[in-house]
């Protein structure tokens, strides 16, 4: 999987381009004094990184399909244990037992107007000898489908998401005892089967249209970076909004001898059968649907007309696996804090693949081992972090998060403890650093962007991330960014491992990545390869390495800081955001449900309709009631008066060294104190308060979850008991900032 | 031609869908009793119209080509004279004879990478027994292109609009001495060549893509409705916003002797060789473009990846026509004012068509005739109009509006004189009231339109277009509609043969058709016929008999009324918002200028960029001075009053017979002063100060041209005069209304 690194960069910003920071200004969580060695540390760090490596370590870990279950998983795991343990690192391979279905049997094939099978297949191209190896390589499809042999007319569903539904059934077009065939993208690959069996269809296919990574974006693979018509994308359709890592053992570790559940009553299965397929595959049964003709923003870049379909034509599909439970390798690499032992600093990134996998996830993790392999330089020369650093290579990530997700709740107790901070990574490429994640760090994140060079401009990383939201952004985006000193940081929904210990655990956690000048189509194919990467993402290696900087100053700057570089004023500001959000999406809810309402009842949306179109008149909307939002406002109030205080009775103090390792302790669980151990409603695994995957969106991010999803949903109820819900989780924080003021 | 409904539908409205005129509210210019009166004569006239008549007619007109100079386009006028002539009009065709290039050589090749010839050629298709005229049809290109043989690297430039060549100029692509391609739409196509040369280059092609009008659109003919892999949009490509109808005669009539200029100097003829063709044809040609990947909103909809080009391939096109003089013959039918002579209600739509043009323009013409058969009957029951009607077909349109602007200039001081409205129609289908013209009669056509019932739902076809209004506006739309009492009416840019009565002489006109649910792409194609219009547009002619009723009661309402219905009010209203939008352009366009100004001083701009685009740093905009609107504004002002003064001495006042008659004249003659003798800059054919099309819109509208286009050339200087002009403008017709006040 990977960061949608567009999307985070859509949602940040301040300032103007030619205020770099100084040298002098102290780091977050540093003396002058302590600001001066750390400075000294990171050009000693920086001295070590070298591209090559990121290159020769490509080259090796994405020479053969490197899946869960693998042989040459387990040797890329044995490899980079191997390299962690020569770097100084004390470092183990941690073993889970998981549930991982392979396809046995994958039948589509149309039935009528005309009978065909479909190929199921991505051939080698030229120039690419890692799609030569059919052999090692998964076959095309969506892990944690369940088996099944269905036969239906085809229903196309655009993006297969709730609101296409909607469009459906104003057209009155049931998918019930149906196939549905929808386009990646606009949701979440697992949205789609999920909505679809709600909707009572019996199948799914989900095909790549040219229109979201093909040729309407630009030429395909060999000739570019974009999918050709062969190209398929994998990936896990696991009900991941609802939890997260092996299906079997949900909250608990899959040790070897967990206490497993069987997998009929697994949740988080599919509850029809999936399967993804090319838009060659595609485009024969697209071109035979009939009915009406479907909206323009339903419409691909196939060369057809699209359809409804609903009668023509007609799909078998027939889906078995292989339900094997498979041994994964989670590599951990640890060098224990000087002073502070008992508090964590961890970075993950995944090393598993759907299928060679260069550029997901292998760019992301070469950054992270060149980054460990300096910081081994730097022990070697008798440095020492003051806090345990903690390094992962995760296994099992593409289907489900599992590796991270099953290692977070074996070790959930010490975890709640000891860690810290999560700094995880995943794809990497050309373009602009993207930075997601908790917003108490986000001050400590935009100072490190600002330290970086980008590899291509004179300017730092964070001045070309903000260059690019003031050149692409409205005047009112400008305006903000010029009134504000960070960059806002999107917040983290699903998609990548940090979700196991933001969203489950409450640590703080950061999502780090370069992208957007790296585009193409070769996502979760057998066109993912290192030969690839070389021509169209990053050969140089240069973002590896302004990857492997970014993440490894957090990472020693965490290690080594006199106090936590927390800070609430960012994370404050940020919810208060988040509130009017809220507050404003009843209103409009409340405003549009009056003003649709009206148009129908007083005929305008009748009279507005082409007859022939025989369109069912929408549905009335229920009235939206003032909802109290007082006490959210009056939590937010004391949420700013309280990190006010905090920042006045803090600016400029000395403290003793037990003090701050209490604060320390203090601020880093304060991110535990935005969960709540009863979840959110339907979802007890998920804790956190602030951010969630989206349950209808899937990787998509619901900030307030627990408000929005029930105003998003018309419950009302829910929706003022969620209100009281966040306003005590925000009013325990105050509390807990308080107390950190009195250290003073 | 045909009006482009939904833009005209997008700018308009006001009320409740409940509210329907009173029976007995009297009609605008008429006493209660020659209201009742006037609905009595309304209710005969409808009781004579038969749709058979409209598709016995469509049958006959549409049989064959009937383009200009075709002999069945001679037969064509002969029997709509001599309908007109048995109906009790005093008929006659009036001849010109006009310039008309029609093809001699077509060749269009790619040269490189490979070879091969254009078919340029629109086949039969199955069940189209018109499609299979091939004989008869024009072959597809476009009139007034010059002869030429060019050679050269084709270069795609999306719509051919200027902002396209600033984007081309962006990346470094200049089209100097090269071909260009351009798709159809986004602005007029004359347009396209003309920007074309301006930039340089030496030929021009225009393609349909399939996203604007093809299989991206829906099922294509004969399937569906829309344009097929080989339709051709043919078209006029004369420079027409300099001045339309025969480039030898501007200004002046072109009859048998007129003093015509030399070919060579005729200004509106196209600077470089242009042809248009299908997408079949451009598909090879657009595949082989080399270069970079256009931007999204460049890219159509066929299955390959759009580049710029510039390089490869490369193309060679030779053109040659036979300059031909042509005669043209126009119908003009009167019914003698039996009161009032000279005061003269015009009513036209043209009979010529590219090649049988079912839809364009004989779906309007029988409408047109319907109406005048009914009228014909009305005469034949003993009732006589008040003032003259004049009904007329006009020729040659297609090519350039030219059979009514010929006759326009032809009897440019008779008209001045005595014409007091011209209503237009084109091309009619399933749909919408479209409404635009002048708004000294939008409150008259309001009520007009309130009146007619739509054919498919309860409702009048007001509510209507109205409801649809409503329901496709954002929330401000939807407040204007609720505050107003009149729909506002579009303005008119150019598109059809009101422009030389409206924009030349000052005559307030109006254009009016039915449109939106009669999609398709056959426009100005050899699929214009009979059939496809039968199977895909308004087959029952159930809004063929809508349209007659709608243009029906306008001509005897404007014919009969005690006093002409115009009305200053929702002009003055109209002209406010006109100002507003000039003032705020000039404000947008001054933040505008300082904002991406500082973009690209402090480098953002530059950081922004991929550096492998090697884009051009945009140039600096000039700053927009602070322009002094006020004189504008005064005038406005002054223009409230002097009409809210009218309102009020007019107010149930009745005028002796004699006054009646002058003020009349005052009223019909008030369009008149919204012209200027000198015209335009640039422009001198265009006279009028309020409405005309857009220099670089061609088609599309231009408010308060003189201002607008100053400013959007970034010329402060005129900008400058051109308020002032405006403003003494405005100035001198409030002046009249106080004249006209002063008749109480």
């Amino acid at each position: 999987m990977r960061v949608f690194l567009t999307t985070v960069l859509m949602t940040c910003m301040l300032g103007n381009l030619s205020l770099a920071q100084s040298p002098n200004t102290p780091l977050l969580g540093f003396t002058a004094r302590g600001t001066a060695d750390q400075r000294a540390l990171e050009s000693r760090f920086d001295s070590f990184l070298r591209a090559e490596n990121l290159r020769d370590w490509m080259k090796r870990l994405s020479a053969k399909p490197h899946h869960l279950g693998s042989a040459y998983g387990k040797q890329n795991a044995e490899f980079i244990a191997a390299q962690f343990k020569s770097w100084g690192f004390d470092t183990k391979i941690e073993e889970f037992e998981v549930l991982f279905p392979t396809p046995k049997t994958r039948i589509v094939q149309m039935t009528a107007p005309e009978k065909f099978s479909l190929k199921l297949n991505e051939p080698p191209v030229a120039g690419d000898a890692s799609s030569t190896q059919q052999k090692e390589q998964l076959p095309t499809y969506n892990a944690f489908s369940i088996d099944g042999d269905v036969s239906g007319p085809l229903v196309y569903v655009n993006y297969g998401t709730p609101a296409d539904y909607e469009e459906l059934e104003r057209r009155g077009i049931s998918v019930r005892g149906k196939i549905v065939i929808s386009r990646y993208g606009g949701s979440w690959r697992g949205i789609k089967p999920k909505v679809a069996a709600e909707n009572g269809a019996v199948g799914c296919l989900i095909y790549s249209d040219p229109r979201n990574d093909g040729y309407y974006q630009g030429d395909v693979y060999p000739k570019g970076a974009h999918r050709n018509e062969n190209g398929v994308q994998r990936g896990s359709v696991m009900d991941m909004p609802l939890y997260p890592g092996d299906p079997l053992t949900k909250g608990i570790g899959a040790v070897k001898n967990a206490k497993r559940i069987d997998r009929k009553n697994a949740e988080t299965l599919t509850k029809i059968p999936v399967l993804p397929i090319s838009y060659s595959d595609a485009l024969p049964l697209l071109r035979n649907l009939d009915g009406a003709v479907v909206p323009d923003a339903w419409r691909g870049a196939l060369p057809v007309t699209y359809h409804f379909g609903g009668t023509t034509p007609t799909v078998r599909m027939k889906l078995e696996f292989n339900w094997d439970i498979k041994k994964i390798y989670n590599v951990i690499a640890r060098i224990k804090g000087a002073e502070l032992p008992d508090q964590w600093i961890i970075r993950g990134n995944h090393h598993d693949a759907w299928v060679n996998g260069a550029d997901d996830p292998i760019s992301g993790l070469v950054a992270e081992m060149e980054e460990a392999r300096a910081i081994g330089e730097l022990l070697r020369s008798g440095w020492k972090p003051r806090r345990t650093i903690i390094y992962a290579a995760w296994d099992a990530e593409e289907q489900g998060l599992i590796g991270s997700t099953e290692w977070a709740e074996t070790h959930a107790d010490e975890l709640r403890q000891k860690a810290a901070v999560y700094i995880n990574t995943d794809s990497n490429g050309r373009g602009f650093l993207g930075m997601g994640g908790s917003h108490t760090l986000e001050k400590f994140i935009n100072g490190v962007g600002r330290d970086i060079p980008d590899p291509q401009t004179g300017v730092s990383v964070w001045e070309r991330s903000k260059a690019r939201q003031m050149v692409s952004g409205t005047e009112s985006q400008r305006s903000e960014l010029a009134s504000r000193s960070d960059l806002r940081i999107g917040a983290l929904g699903s998609g990548s491992d940090y979700t196991p210990f933001l969203q489950h655990l409450g640590i703080a956690s950061l999502n780090l990545g370069f992208g957007g000048e790296d585009g193409g189509g070769s996502y979760h194919s057998i066109y993912d390869s290192f030969e690839h990467y070389m021509r169209f993402s990053d050969p140089g290696f240069s973002y590896g390495i302004a990857l492997a900087k970014v993440c490894g100053y957090s990472v020693l700057r965490l290690a080594n800081a006199e106090t936590l570089p927390f800070d609430f004023e960012n994370f404050t500001d940020t919810v208060g955001v988040y509130t009017n959000e809220v507050v404003r999406l009843a209103d409009s809810m409340r405003e549009d449900a009056r003003s649709s309402n009206l148009l129908i009842t007083s005929g305008m949306w009748r009279a507005a309709q082409d007859p022939t179109d025989r369109l069912a008149t929408p549905k009335l909307k229920s009235e939206v009631p003032n909802l109290n939002f007082e006490p959210l406002r009056n939590a937010v109030a004391k949420l700013k008066l309280s990190t006010s205080e905090f920042q006045k009775a803090s600016a400029g103090r000395q403290l003793s060294q037990a003090d701050r390792r209490s604060l320390d302790e203090l601020l880093y669980k304060s991110e535990r104190l935005m969960t709540r151990s009863e979840g959110l409603p339907r979802r007890d695994w998920f804790r956190h308060q602030i951010y969630a995957p989206g349950f209808y969106t899937g990787y998509g991010v619901k900030t307030l979850p627990g408000i929005r999803e029930a105003l998003e949903q018309r419950d009302w109820t829910e929706a003022q008991q969620q209100i009281l819900v966040v306003s005590r989780t925000l009013e325990g924080l105050a509390a807990e900032i308080d107390r950190a003021a009195r250290f003073f």
